[in-house]
């Protein structure tokens, strides 16, 4: 269900999920797999980029912080700022071994990317 | 993929599609189709709620406020502060004709589940 979205100020999840990303070169790197949203706040923190693998099997994922991605029209997908070093060193689990996502974890995801913690 | 979200402070948007609505009576309403985030603060603003239909066909749409949901161990899904009267009147559409979600929109949707606008 792919519909119109520049009428507002919102967005779905259902089409954030599957979303191209990509370094400032123009590269893509992944694709958002889903969204981390504070349970009592409601304040998406994380989106989850899958990379590598196929169909989904055998991916990694990267917890990246949702202040760290900018919406390109052009690319029409998610620009992230990062090197290929930082994203050899990133953070990152495979889909069976989800870490806590703990203060501690969020705090070390948000250092990596340079951006405040949220 | 359902995860263990009992570690943390997060939950996976790919977990809360798909969680049944209930109302105070236990009664079953839907479930959530989708999130609507807001695209600059990154905050969920509306929960959309799939009501009637058959396997998503058919069904109506109705954005829920945020913040009129609370997730409910016992049930293993969101409870929602609701009369059948309301639910009646509730701002709804069908997957064909998604509103304009201005923020006029929005004010309505909020009054109508009578909490402060987000």
């Amino acid at each position: 269900m792919q519909r119109s979205e520049t009428d507002s100020s919102v967005i779905s999840s259902s089409r954030v999920n599957g979303t191209n990303v990509y370094n400032l070169s123009g590269v893509k790197l992944g694709s958002i797999d889903s969204l981390m949203i504070d349970k009592f706040s409601g304040q998406v923190r994380y989106a989850v980029m899958e990379l590598g693998g196929f169909l989904g099997m055998g991916a990694d994922l990267y917890p990246l912080p949702w202040n760290s991605l900018k919406y390109d029209t052009e690319y029409g997908g998610y620009l992230v700022f990062v090197t290929k070093e930082q994203l050899n060193n990133a953070p990152r689990y495979d889909s069976n071994t989800r870490p806590d996502y703990t203060d501690e974890y969020g705090r070390r995801v948000y250092k990596h990317y340079g951006v405040p913690y949220l």
